[in-house]
């Protein structure tokens, strides 16, 4: 069913070792409050042994108490809080749970490219609405709030057949926080025309503007909404794989059944880990230092493109940046090999970029259809949750881009 | 797509606190090497991130190191071996690579239970092979090695849309351990009509009596068998979720490829435990203890069987114990709430033994389709990988069956 994994893996040879800016990783550890509670766990019989399918008790509990003040109501643990093998077979989970073959699910572009075999793997199809990026974005330097909604476009996509749609704040790879007003007019289309908003919220305790969880909107929106949320981004530790899904009880009793199907139950240790991680993570200080933190890497990490006078989208939310390249003038003559000549301008860049100046990013039209690559090859994204030293090591080598800057 | 969880998971009131010889989890920890670099690994930045997709590469190799030998040649790592959540999510992976809707999959019946929805998951059409028990299960206690396969039902059962056949040796809940001859006559089959081999070996560590591996009785049947492992079998950690399929590297990379889909990569910290495990595993006398200890655990338990009259399958593999309780008489009159009364008898026997002496163990007819339920409904599943004490007490509350057997 499914083929091979595609030809970005093959590895370029560089000149020099390459500073990694482009995968979401973390370049430091979690803390060591919840470090040591995984190596308690670990001496923990029963933490080592099948954890119930739909979680253990006490992360449920811990994720519930942690997020019932954003929803103004106590949550219920067993019914409205799902543990998953990280937010990505949670969001598959979910699309098992509620496609059937020839439903359609909206996405925004750009988009989470998992999210695309996720939909098809029940048979549903995507329909694509537009993330408008500003208009002066090759020339000026503004907020990721600016890659705006077409409503009307929005609206548009909507058929009989629509049955989810998938937003995504902090959005990945844009930096967009959803406003209030954005979100509040999309959840009112989804209750119009009965669609389950599955809202993709990894990034929910990094955001630099308010930040508004569309769950919490109104009754009517919440009874369609489905929450992810993640460990592994929250607490530093993608691979950790310990996910949840918080939602009414309704849907949540279909997404826990098919994670059952998919995965039958998490690992055992790391849930308890992370259920002691939400316990102590307010009193720690936790959640105000990590905005803080990554707040500092965007501010630190972005000064060289001040410097070089390549714009970008300023971000919302999240850890990573979209910096317009097109000023990068890449010699007529560069000797791309044939898989990176064959592909958008982004492509040629990231290549160019690690060769040139050992500099790695992701190249963006991964998050688009081939249609609209266009409107993303002249942007770069580049992962800022790395140590100091290494961003300041990714910005000596980027300063070498300025003789390619007309 | 899939309705919420039957009622199985109701709990029953007993009388007393129940001692479980039900779910196959350990009641013990994995051994201390095993735990020392899981905590090890948790100090370690990249052993907190994302693991590539297909693994960790040392634990790939670890695996590769350690199964070679097996194979009688050396098994490459990097297109042999892919790493899944679990040995679940890896037979899911599995059928999502190579099953298409109406596609037929053959199981042996009993079978594990999650096979059925992994296998329908991507339109798999399940066609049910049944293992025969001994005509004189009621009433003497022989090998496991006694339930049979009927090679004419088998051959009768492969058609042209045969995608697939299912093995799993040593065998859940039976205990069996396919012979050398079967595997042949069942590989043979498989060769002739061009059937995938998917061999569920997740016990290979746990058997009594000589064990075979499909995959090397010959290269033609290699050529067609992925064989499935499990780090949670082996190392006593079933909530660590790390499995593994080895296979020729032209259906490992489709395995590999629907993994990335459905889960994206596999939790980390725990895939380096498992390396450094299988790294030392050998030198530390931990595979030989592991069988001494198991062997020593069904014999302690099945003492109390050999008192009571009550005949089982002896074990050749596993950890599990199939006893027939055709002897057990529940009273005409005993009061079965209706979501019991309306089962096979042995959810009803299930139902008498956790009411009334405070045991439980899994009625297997949860491992047959409803037609065939009648094979199964006087046997008993027990684990036995538990504790010698938890033994002990399961044992002294058992001979309480004493005066309903006639």
């Amino acid at each position: 069913m499914y083929g091979p994994s595609s030809t970005r893996q093959r590895p370029p040879s560089p000149k020099q070792p390459i500073v990694n800016m482009g995968q979401g990783f973390f370049g430091y550890n979690p803390p060591d409050f919840i470090l040591n509670a995984a190596k308690a766990a670990l001496d923990r019989v029963e933490c080592n042994q099948y954890s119930p399918t739909k979680g253990r008790p006490r992360l449920k509990k811990a994720i519930a108490d942690a997020y019932s003040p954003f929803w103004g109501r106590e949550l219920n643990p067993e019914t409205e809080v799902t543990i998953t093998t990280g937010a990505n077979e949670g969001m598959l989970s979910a699309f098992m749970a509620f496609i059937e073959p020839g439903d359609e699910v909206i996405l925004f572009e750009p988009f989470f490219d998992q999210y695309i075999s996720n939909i098809e793997m029940p048979g549903g199809k995507i329909v694509y609405v537009p993330l408008h990026p500003p208009k002066d974005g090759p020339t000026t330097t503004s907020s990721a709030a600016n890659w705006a909604i077409d409503f009307d476009e929005l609206e548009k996509a909507i058929t009989p057949k629509t049955k989810m749609i998938v937003l995504n704040t902090p959005h990945n790879p844009v930096g967009k926080v959803f406003s209030k007003e954005e979100l509040q007019k999309i959840g009112d289309l989804c209750v119009k025309h009965e669609i389950i908003i599955l809202s993709d919220e990894v990034y929910d305790r990094l955001y630099y503007v308010p930040f508004t969880r569309v769950a919490t909107l109104s009754p009517e929106i919440e009874n369609l909404t489905i929450t992810v949320g993640s460990a592994g981004k929250n607490f530093y530790a993608t691979g950790w794989r310990v996910g949840w899904l918080m939602g009414p009880a309704h849907l949540i009793q279909y997404v826990s059944a098919a994670h059952t199907r998919i995965c039958y139950s998490s690992v055992s240790p790391l849930q308890e880990a992370c259920a002691v991680g939400f316990e102590q993570a307010e009193g720690e200080g936790f959640w105000d230092e990590t905005v803080k933190d990554m707040k500092g890497k965007i501010t630190r990490f972005t000064e060289v493109f001040d410097e070089l006078g390549l714009p970008y989208s300023d971000p919302e939310g999240g850890y990573f940046v979209m910096v317009n390249m097109q000023k990068v003038q890449v010699p007529a003559d560069y000797p791309f090999p044939p898989h990176v000549a064959s592909r958008p301008r982004d492509f040629k860049l990231a290549w160019f970029m690690i060769q040139e100046i050992g500099v790695a990013a992701i190249p963006p039209t991964e998050f688009y259809t081939d249609a609209n690559n266009w409107i993303a090859e002249d942007y770069m994204r580049f992962a800022v949750c790395k140590e100091d030293d290494v961003l300041e090591a990714a910005k000596e080598r980027l300063r070498g881009l300025k003789k390619y800057i007309k």
